[in-house]
């Protein structure tokens, strides 16, 4: 009980960088060894003492000590004289391409939560456009990197040095197919659709026409269908092709909540109780995924926990399945999900500090 | 410009009765005579001149005469003293299939929105479980009923006696689809999914543990997937089989709206220009159907219009489509169809009144 | 009934001026006469036969032509070609103040949405910092402006070549005290309290932080408490001190619609008939005021009406009373009253165009 | 550390009920010590071991244990054969008004969220009309009954035999004007003016016209206005007549919290240091107050927490001030504060499983 670790956050100012401050404050392993915060604010010098992390996070105040915090202007320096140990990026996709290097140089493990490290193709990767793309220090770093989805790669994860924090969407669509495709069962030739729909605080904090409150509100619209980033996440970790599945986002008027609706055909017909043993020994040992055997899972279930929720139902033939996944997107789709990774990576119990 | 037309509605106090009461009382045909307003209201005595509309529904509140109207306890010879012509059915299925035959005897025209005569294949209206099915008198009334979708069977409506309004779900895949199956686009044995999203108001006025606002707001939820009553009306519409469509509805933490996202593969690869020609061609001299062809259509674009808006996009290939369709539930799937269908009667320009 | 006139609209990308342009073109004394829209688009050319209206608010699409207008380059020129004889301003407040005076030179009549010359006492006005402020011609222009609230002013915007269309939330709170305050009812030695709540699109269409989805869904927030430039007005109209009113506005989670809550002491008891009478008398001939006499008026009444609702509850002293105010942030409150205002002007039936 | 207590909790089913369940399952001097959940579930029989807590409220699934947990049918005997010591009760008042004697006789200490027993003056209990109201039983049984607010009176709290835990509206008004009232800066004779607003869990979980979200949603609405039955204890506990306060609550469309807007005049112009100081004072030692001293509480960052959050604007003369106050109705509004006096109870840090 008594092992811990030095964390640091750099990126706390955004949703996921503030639901990871919450998290890592409460966290049992990490009693009074709170992270150490970094970063830059738009606008305002950080040089003297830095912000309260209250002032940019009002709900935060008193939680565990977090009155106290300060955000301070990041510096290799500042690191090194804190003993950080692990450092989650919740910064920008180019940001964590340039600087994951360097911190895996000086013996830093990294938790990223961007795109930057997540594909190991290179036409998957085409999407980011990444500057430093072809680079031999780009390649050494990316076959370093582990896709951290501990229901897949959970001994990988836990003697790695970078863990590259899955998206939300790829989270949700992989845990529901994962099971299925690998157990052989999915006709891929009929093709699997995913229609998946998130809430606002996954199209991040900048305020922009798509995020304003009379755009967003009383509206459901539908984006970057057949173009989404997380589709490559969904080849790579599935196997399966782009003429496979079709992936398609929506915006959802809510502020948080992943709901992913999933379409399969099997080749042969099914019952309730055979695609429920194939998820449930699956998912055997993964304490943050729940199944939903009777009913179907609902968003409300899964937003402010790190479960990810899966339920189905099968058509009269047992030929058709509709899995329903859900999940939180800022937790099991981000910041609960590199919480989860840090236990396995120090060893501890999957599920700490996340119930 | 001078004819016009008695009608009465029952059922106003639903929210597609209240949308009807609004759009017939600012009918630019139906000026100086509004709707005859007949019905019940549990617990409350209509006997002694009615209840006042305003009481009911107090947004309708000195709109064009509404604060004068009132809802008049139900009877034949009240619609017969008040010279109705045209009867609208906001009513549940059960009281619909058992109002309509008399209406017909009695020479009324019949526009029912509920879903007791919309479809013609009893294995289809099995789901209902209708009490008449099977009767003589059923099965006569049924062979007059016409669909009421404007833009597939304008001319039959024009002359109908009974026209069975459709379904606020169906309206929305239906108008997406059939101008593609029809033209033979679409590979069927792929088949298509309709991930549909509904506002509340779809569930009705009831107050449920589903209706309550904790339960739908922030929240998203799938229901009735493989076994919605809307299935039959894609059917029999679009002329596909049950083993070649799946539609799976869900209910948005909105008041009214509705988004379908429709799934296709196409038999041969299609451009952007061939699709469009087909949509075109097919809704042409249908004016409350908007192409989108720059762009997808949101829910907030066509809620509180007649408007169905439709927008698709193609994968690289070609060979697949997602098609958007949106409307809202209370107006082109509902209350404004209906007077859309009033205006077909009639030989009014289709969009009078709706605008 | 043939008498029409041509309109212009300055701003009709913002939320009141689409509101506007919806309203001008189902407007029935403006049929063949759409409004001629001019203005500048942030990054876009309007050079070449400018944007069209339906690509900057595309729920306006094909309503009653609005599919072939477009947004052309502003020019006083444009306008006299056009025959432009009344001027909407949805402007900025400093935009309004510029252009009026060359405006009314060129014998236009305008209706000015903005708080540019609504307040005649300097002093009120200071809170806006006008750089024109002291200059004979602003002196002169302002003498000019009729406050355009016609309850209360009917008589002057007749024949007034300036119209200053009140504030939203000015709107609200003027028409729930005007008539008791004028009857000297109201003991303003114990003070005025209005506490008003208002939907998010009154703080208009800049994406900040402010109206980003995550910071204005589920929330309430006070601001500008002492401080809204909507105080002004307030004082000017009702007739009362700084020291008799405290004004305090509240941002609500939903898109549209305001409600004031306004307590008062009389200064002889009161009952609710006594109450009602004066309001009744007072609202005679105004038709776009509803009186709630047996309950409270809601938001949702109001909203998407151009009718201001106004209810009272008395306690058991008749010495204390709440009145409740409510209205369309949007159509009452702003583009709604600019167009009630063109009817008085015109000498067209007040609600002409507005039920 | 290793002091524990059997808590049991009856009413589980409600919002308040759910709230508490997830509250001490996560406490941590509760660990392995989950609450007895005793109750009654409408058309369900409990007899044959109870209903799974996870199937009344899906989101708790698997969250410390909660999996295990069923709800049984209440029995005195059920309390005593698993050694309950602490009841709480978060059932309807007129259920906590019968019971709470014999739960008191039973040796039980009894934590009572409903206004059973919040009010020691009959005349403010007169709204809750008791049919035991006048009995020997029932006097006594008040006369052992403390308001349970901890931040008033955590001593007599923390001996007491029976907490009435306060009204959730009345948490939030209480403590933003005890401090000043008590400090003597009000001027009581122009009254106070407290405009509260709450999110819909306040109304209860059963499904009413009031609840639907077609009523809840996009609206705004007043209710009670004079007469809301946390009056009492508003007049009871701040120490004011019913001539020196109004009260008038609001429902607001969001899930849960509250913020409540307050107008008060002082006797002699404040500072914001001097009532800032006051604020400090009264509540040192306080660690669920949190004090906003340079901007105000919104409801967004007490939502989920058990925070109360207050602060306040001074008008320029210093003798008029509005205060903001924020909190989780749910939570510091019930729930949370139960659990705030079992820590007082216990001896335990007040914020012991709350942050």
């Amino acid at each position: 009980m008594t092992k811990t670790v030095q964390t640091a956050i750099v990126g706390v100012t955004g949703y996921a960088g503030a639901e990871l401050a919450r998290l890592l404050l409460a966290h049992p392993r990490l009693e009074g060894k709170p992270p150490v915060l970094a970063g830059r604010v738009e606008g305002k010098d950080l040089a003297r003492g830095g912000i309260p992390l209250v002032e940019i996070h009002p709900q935060l105040g008193d939680n565990n000590g977090a009155s106290k915090l300060k955000m301070q202007p990041f510096s290799w320096e500042l690191l090194a004289e804190r003993g950080v140990e692990v450092l989650f990026l919740a910064t920008p996709h180019e940001q964590s391409r340039a600087w994951v290097p360097e911190a895996l140089q000086r013996g830093l493990k990294v938790i990223d939560l961007s795109g930057a490290w997540r594909l190991t193709n290179p036409a998957n990767r085409a999407v980011y456009a990444f500057e430093d793309e072809g680079t031999e220090q780009a390649a050494a770093t990316q076959a370093q990197a582990v896709y951290g989805l501990p229901e897949l790669h959970r001994k990988q994860i836990a003697t790695a040095k970078l863990i590259a924090n899955p998206g939300c969407y790829a989270t949700s669509v992989i845990l529901a197919l994962k099971p299925l495709v690998a157990a052989g069962l999915v006709d891929l030739d009929r093709g699997i659709i995913a229609d998946a729909k998130s809430g606002v605080s996954g199209a991040g904090k900048a305020p922009t026409a798509k995020t304003h409150f009379m755009s967003a509100a009383e509206n459901l619209s539908a984006y970057g269908v057949f173009t989404h980033r997380h589709t490559g996440e969904l080849l790579e970790q599935i196997g399966v092709s782009s003429d496979e599945i079709v992936f398609s986002p929506h915006l959802l008027p809510i502020p948080r909540g992943i709901l992913s609706t999933i379409y399969v055909h099997f080749k042969q017909a099914q019952t309730r109780e055979s695609v429920t043993a194939i998820y449930r020994e699956f998912f055997a040992g993964s304490p943050m995924v729940r199944l939903y055997e009777k009913s179907l899972p609902q968003i409300q279930y899964s937003v402010r926990t790190n479960y990810a929720d899966i339920g189905f139902e099968l058509d009269a033939s047992g030929k058709r399945a509709i899995i329903v996944s859900c999940l939180d997107n800022l937790l099991k789709g981000a910041a609960g999900q590199a919480v989860q990774n840090l236990n396995v990576i120090e060893g501890w119990p999957e599920a700490e500090g996340l119930r």
